[in-house]
């Protein structure tokens, strides 16, 4: 019974930035319905920052810079971890998981590192760790893999889990710009860092993917097993060629069951068809398309970060996490119950897109055509056109679906052959 | 902690048909995986049936005509009613909790009617009554709404719930079809019944925008309470209008908080504009979009029916309400504490398409704007063509929102004067 009482669930939040802020701010603005919601009062009882400077709308006696203090306090029942990175936050979020608190957390790079860690000690103590947030920012994604799914056998999980990377690569499209133009762009606008690294070499998405592939596979995914390779190397070239092939570039994060029962997890840029749901997730937006056995194909649209955005998701943990301790109970926690392995990178299976400057000469195409077939690789369309001022072609080669250490060797047998002039582009093609 | 023990979950089965067929195919074939996922094994020991006859892949031992005596027997723990509509189903669903089982249900006409009765009695009796099945078929719907979204303030769901007006609707624009040629169509390929009633009325429709409005605002929007529109009336003419003011025809479930309060819950054909996520969503599949204060946009989108993607939501909620049930606990109730009061049906806002037939004359355009001005309805775009072979001309008006009832005075008073030849045709435009 949602009986409603007076003793508040006290709630303790480390971290007053961009999301820490509006989650405090939704906590007294929404309080009356919060509060129903939960079936108690939702206070916030301590802020932890590392600096202590007023911050707008925060009551100042709140605020402390003794976080390990703030989180081992008796009176504390939710923690709510919105200060990212591993150090301190792993240590943090251990103690208030020991200490009997529950832990709402947005923080991917710690969970694709020390998960199973956190988990473990939270089955320990008896009490709900919940990250909603940590992918996908206000898109519901990791309830649904973990309650909702949780009957089906779900075969891959696709998604544009970064919205830095989608922005720059939308920007590309739109105005053919270079990544270096977009990337530019973007930061003048706020949707890219000063030090891009984390999203434009691809690591915020391989946490996610790690994350998205513990929860499809009941494993355990760590970052470390996520090939990762980020957009800095796309070029206008391959923006073009990719709408040439009515396709477009996306960051794709990606984890699929390969054909030997093991778990491929990556991120890299993949030429997306355009009849594809996720081909028309543009901007900032963030999308999750899911393959299952029995559900088929499904997908999550919505805003993938955002200060308001990532409180709602964080939000939705808190109340959940409320109403178990109000009702002196614990969800159900991870479900990591296979160890399939990691996909060898060479097996991982796609179709690919080989973009090379050729001699424009007759015989070329077939030698061409010979390595492949050699190597086991099946082509799937092919266009050539003339290179304006020389004697050379730019040959655009789609292939059927082959396994990655094949397609590398096509293009590194290429690549030595007298035919073909500088390094062959490489992408993968989304579909089968 | 998801301790794995050897005593089963045991699970009763309502009806065999195409859903039910599929949920008791996959508690055998995946029985490892569930038993892995739930702590303990599944166990089908009943399935009730109308007629005793053999159902290929059922023991036979386990059939029985005797409902009421299966969903009371000592030894379940789970009763899965999918036999439909109201009479027995519901005094099955509340025999079966009142004896403390948890239910797992996909009858959407028995929620949208008495749901109250039934969450209160699960609240009595602390069990769990789930029914993501309901809404959407294998769309994480439900959960998302009670959980996820619990910390936000949703403002308006809008879904396109209902497979079989969306395929037919599809049909009639890729094939220029009238409604009675793409339903006849749709019933030979299995997509409409033989009875299309329930679908192309929108009572379907209907009683998912019930229980969607429920849920997103916190309250209890009974099927009395939502007003029905379906697609009979739809034209070829409609069809090809929307698909010149860039939009396509959809049966759209709307609820939606008014300005005054209020809920506004209805299910309506409508043009949505093709930049909407929403036109995007062909043939059977559904799509759920939301619109919240903090999360902002949101789109679920997946198959609506059939018989596994439904069993896939079923067996999601079988899980859940099985892994309550080895820990001793409940999940949390319904949460229904607001009364906001349905929306006077005349106020329900929205941008609106009127087409009319006119004398082409001087004079004649002024005169129309001037009535719609009068009822405080403001024009947003006009297109006039002349009728072929005649002097009349079709003008297609769309409005600014406007209040229904507003709207609709404008076409009766147009439908008065002497210058509109017949009815003036009125569609919601989705959109602001």
């Amino acid at each position: 019974m949602n009986n409603v009482g007076d003793a508040p669930v006290r709630v303790a939040l480390l971290g007053c930035g961009v999301v820490g802020s509006q989650v405090a701010r939704i906590l007294t603005a929404s309080a009356d319905d919060l509060r129903a919601r939960t079936g108690r009062p939702l206070e916030l009882v301590g802020v932890g920052v590392r600096r202590q400077v007023p911050r707008p709308g925060i009551d100042p006696a709140l605020l402390t810079t003794d976080l390990e203090g703030l989180v081992t306090r008796e009176d504390v029942d939710v923690v709510i971890e919105l200060i990212g990175g591993v150090h301190p936050a792993l240590s943090l979020i251990l103690a208030a998981v020991r200490t009997g608190k529950s832990v709402v957390t947005a923080n991917k790079a710690l969970l694709a590192q020390h998960g199973a860690e956190v988990f473990e000690a939270a089955d320990a103590a008896g009490v709900d760790v919940y990250y909603e947030a940590a992918v996908a920012g206000a898109i519901p994604i990791v309830r649904p893999l973990r309650t909702s799914l949780v009957g089906d056998a779900i075969t891959a999980v696709k998604g544009i889990v970064n919205g830095t990377t989608n922005y720059i690569l939308d920007q590309m499209h739109t105005h053919g710009w270079s990544f270096d133009e977009a990337l530019a762009e973007a930061q003048r606008l706020g949707y890219a860092e000063a030090d891009p690294t984390a999203d434009v070499d691809g690591h915020d998405a391989a946490a996610k993917a790690a994350i998205l592939a513990s929860l499809a596979f009941h494993t355990r995914v760590r970052l470390d097993d996520v090939s990762c390779e980020g957009i800095r190397a796309v070029t206008a070239d391959d923006i073009a060629a990719a709408a040439k092939l009515h396709c477009v570039v996306k960051l794709l994060a990606r984890c699929e069951l390969s054909q030997d029962g093991t778990v491929a997890v990556g991120v890299a840029p993949t030429m997306v068809p355009l009849a594809h749901p996720l081909a028309g997730v543009h901007g900032a937006f963030n999308a999750v398309f899911i393959e299952s056995i029995n559900a088929g194909q499904l997908m999550f649209m919505g805003p993938g970060a955002g200060g308001t955005p990532t409180a709602s998701a964080v939000l939705g943990d808190v109340v959940t996490a409320a109403r178990n301790r109000v009702r002196g109970v614990s969800g159900y926690g991870e479900s990591a119950y296979t160890t399939p392995g990691i996909t060898d990178p060479g097996k991982v299976r796609s179709r690919y897109y080989l973009a090379l400057d050729v001699r424009d000469e007759p015989g070329v195409l077939a030698r061409i055509a010979d390595a492949t077939s050699r190597h086991g690789v099946s082509i799937q369309t092919v266009h050539q056109e003339p290179l304006a001022d020389t004697d050379a072609a730019r040959l655009a080669v789609t292939t059927h679906v082959a396994p990655d250490a094949d397609v590398r060797a096509v293009a590194a047998e290429l690549e030595r052959s007298g035919d073909v002039r500088g390094p062959v582009r490489v992408l993968r093609v989304e579909g089968a």
